[in-house]
């Protein structure tokens, strides 16, 4: 008989914040692995907010996630057992398999991973998905000089960290916004930010002003809403802002026709009168850079110019309120799920 | 007794629509050259919109005119009398000396024409401000590939129609947006655009996604108002919108402290899903490029791949009300002022 395992699947679409109704814990069988295929057992679980966009129908990067399907989202996992040469047992593969424990594949997609050369738990953020995304956003369309200013929301997340630290190693000065002291103090000490401003302060634009007395140069924007409010005035002539997220929004973006954001109001004019640019990405119109990153980014953990933080729940069973909580940035680094043991 | 001349000055600062009031004709002694200087006489008076900005206070690209002021304005003068060894009486010079007959000038900025290269006025249009701003415009940030569609307003105008038919010239299908059943024969038969649209035209969004099957790929925003509305839908992912103008919305924006138009609402979050860039230029931002321009444009001009039209008002008097007509389209072509003979 086969073994039983656990998965997450979306119940229902919501509609603005998700709630817990909206996913199921599901049990199923452990799969077994036919012509080519290889059975993966996941150990790590990414949440990013890019999910609550796969929620929800309508256009968006990619396809939704239908309803009773399986939450997507990034994995590393063991392979237990093999009929693809590529794949022996016991790899440890960076593999897209979803909210579940375990999966098949054809193989198609995944990637090695050296336990050896980093923590395989990094593959899903500083050296995976969000470092790259901070990294390419960042060098590609921010492309911050030395001395300039940069300013990143969510700094102590896994994208913004990355941000803060890669716009200091090119000179530059940081200003991160995150939500409450201790985030505050963690990016400012710790991750060597010139300053970090918290965003539930009802001063925030007036702070923002002050850290920022030459104004600001890039805006790598995750957040949209409020913190937009603060930095649109402070944008300097000739700005560029990588629209990388606007997770400020994306209960209102994906749960109403017509979202009306008061902050999009006068962007034209901006954008005419002061020449900024405006310009959205996401992280896999850069694949072809990849090589790039994976040069720069391993040597900066190395050399401690990059440090990065994880914040773990246990259990795919946690995965939904993990999830809600980062929409709501109850994380505190790099939101994982730890799925299973290292080695069963 | 020194001569008298008529100049045109900023009698008052508009609140929305600029009118007849805002302007004041005046007698002014023409004056003598001192050292180092050359007087000048206008030929040729260049309007622009760029000048409704100039009206008003407040953050634009440049200081506002003074009231009282002299408008300011690009012209094709004649040297009158000269102080300044490099130009000599008779020389045919580009300048910015505004809306007077005569005006001093220390040379700097002046550029020489030579009247038998083409015909002096076109230093103000195509092959001059608007050309440059057209060819920047849509080269630089539009990047127009073999195939696309191109998209622009105000078509039969000075930029508008360089742009679309620079965008023929590199392969691209050029659609053009123009105001009336004439400037619209004129823009398809004339200049060669695959289709022109007419923005009184209560159906303009549905003409315009019937004239763009495969969607938008390069919008050069002239207008913004309702022609961006019909637009904003058909903008394919990785589109790229070079904001040279926003004409329709000039006297809001420099009217009123908070302007709200209605079509910056979801801007932002098409900015992300599509991978838009939006980016705000002036043709001084590409003044390095001059000479690809300079070799291009006149070569086209040659070639007879390049029309242009000019719509000419007489006498300096004309002026005011000519611009007025400019703001609302009543032009069809170039606007030039013609202030004096080419020779006395």
């Amino acid at each position: 008989m086969a073994q039983t395992a656990k998965r997450i699947v979306l119940a229902s679409r919501p509609v603005g914040e998700p709630t817990a109704a909206n996913f199921r814990l599901e049990d199923y069988p452990v799969p077994t692995p036919g012509a080519g295929e290889v059975l993966l057992r996941t150990i790590w679980l990414s949440l990013d907010p890019y999910m609550r966009g796969r929620m929800s129908e309508g256009p968006s990067y990619s396809a939704p996630v239908p309803v009773d399907g399986v939450m997507e989202g990034g994995t590393v996992c063991e392979v237990m057992a093999s009929d693809n040469p590529a794949f022996a047992k016991g790899d440890i593969v960076l593999s897209h398999s979803g909210w579940q424990q375990y999966a098949l594949s054809d193989g198609k997609g995944l990637r090695k991973l050296d336990p050896k050369a980093a923590p395989i738990s990094t593959a899903l953020g500083v050296l995976g998905m969000p470092g790259m995304t901070a990294y390419m956003g960042l060098l590609q369309i921010g492309q911050p000089k030395a001395g300039e200013t940069v300013v990143v929301a969510a700094a102590s997340g896994a994208v913004g960290s990355a941000v803060g630290q890669i716009a200091k190693i090119k000179g530059a000065r940081a200003i991160g916004i995150a939500g409450g002291k201790d985030k505050c103090a963690y990016v400012k000490n710790e991750l060597g930010f010139d300053a970090c401003l918290d965003h539930r302060d009802p001063d925030l634009a007036a702070r923002l002003k002050e850290a920022c007395p030459n104004g600001i140069d890039v805006y790598f924007e995750n957040v949209g809403g409020k913190v937009f409010d603060a930095v649109f005035p402070l944008l300097n002539f000739f700005a560029r802002i990588p629209v990388c997220g606007l997770i400020a929004d994306y209960n209102t973006i994906f749960g109403k026709d017509t979202p009306t954001p008061p902050w999009a109001n006068a962007i034209m004019r901006a954008i005419l009168v002061k020449r900024l640019t405006f310009r959205g990405f996401i992280v896999r119109d850069f694949d072809a850079k990849f090589p790039d990153f994976i040069r720069d980014m391993p040597q900066w953990l190395r050399e401690g110019k990059l440090k990065h933080r994880e914040f773990v729940t246990e259990g795919i069973e946690s995965a939904p309120a993990a999830f809600m909580g980062l929409l709501k940035g109850a994380n505190f680094g790099k939101q994982l799920v730890r799925v299973g043991p290292d080695k069963l």
